[in-house]
């Protein structure tokens, strides 16, 4: 990331609402983002444990990792997406949760496990993920997720 | 505070290095600061529960407020420092502690506890200030303190 502009004391803490409504909203759309701090990753691609290299922050300190990922389909006609790395898989947990901006509904985010091996077998483990989609644009394929 | 500069998602939560090693010695050597986010006050002209307007961030929740007060003294040729507001008196408690710049001493921190009534007696409040001075100017006047 560049150093320029955010001044000594300042640590990347968004808001669900700014991840959705400005950083998201911006990817999906292919727009600048002045200080680009989301990385853009292929998730199925990188194993949760290169993720904090690949999504470094300056001389944060962090336990976070931000990035941008497009859905893989498991089926280039199918709607089912595939969530597998080389060395395990994303599984889905719980409830989705709504992001909103003051009363408006703007998207859903979703928490995934990983899950070492093959499903639907495999070792769980701690790395979580919480992936943010649109929810004005429902069958838009890009996602964004955050590491956490 | 000027919204120019910090991207969406940005908070203000700095480490006492940084408040001291940049943010206390830019105050204390009148350098500017591009973006002042340490409010000037007079400690002794305001009272605790006032610190929050003068000191808020934009529209960041916050639970700290940080400010920068001249060192006020109790007796003009003493070095007693008088630390009385109208409503009220701050009191140190505990030890000060070291503030470190990787392994150079650069400044220490005061804890002070806030009392409404006039000392010694006083009813003790949850206000607390953590009090920063520059370890390298151990008799300059200014003094830096920062709300939690």
């Amino acid at each position: 990331m560049e150093s320029s502009c955010v001044p000594p004391g300042f640590r990347f803490h968004p808001t669900d609402e700014e991840l959705v409504g400005y950083y998201l909203k911006k990817k999906v759309g292919s727009e600048r983002i002045d200080l680009d701090v989301i990385r853009d990753v292929d998730l199925y691609r990188i194993e949760p444990w290169d993720l904090q290299d690949r999504c470094r922050i300056r001389y944060e300190q962090q336990n976070d990792w931000y990035f941008f990922s497009h859905k893989d389909k498991k089926y280039p006609t199918g709607t089912r997406t595939n969530r597998a790395t080389l060395a395990g898989f994303w599984k889905a947990t719980g409830r989705d949760k709504a992001v909103h901006d003051k009363l408006r509904l703007i998207g859903m985010r979703k928490t995934l496990v990983f899950y070492k091996g093959r499903a639907p077998h495999g070792q769980k483990t701690d790395w979580i993920i919480h992936e943010y989609r649109l929810q004005t644009h429902p069958n838009a394929p890009p996602q964004a997720r955050a590491q956490d």
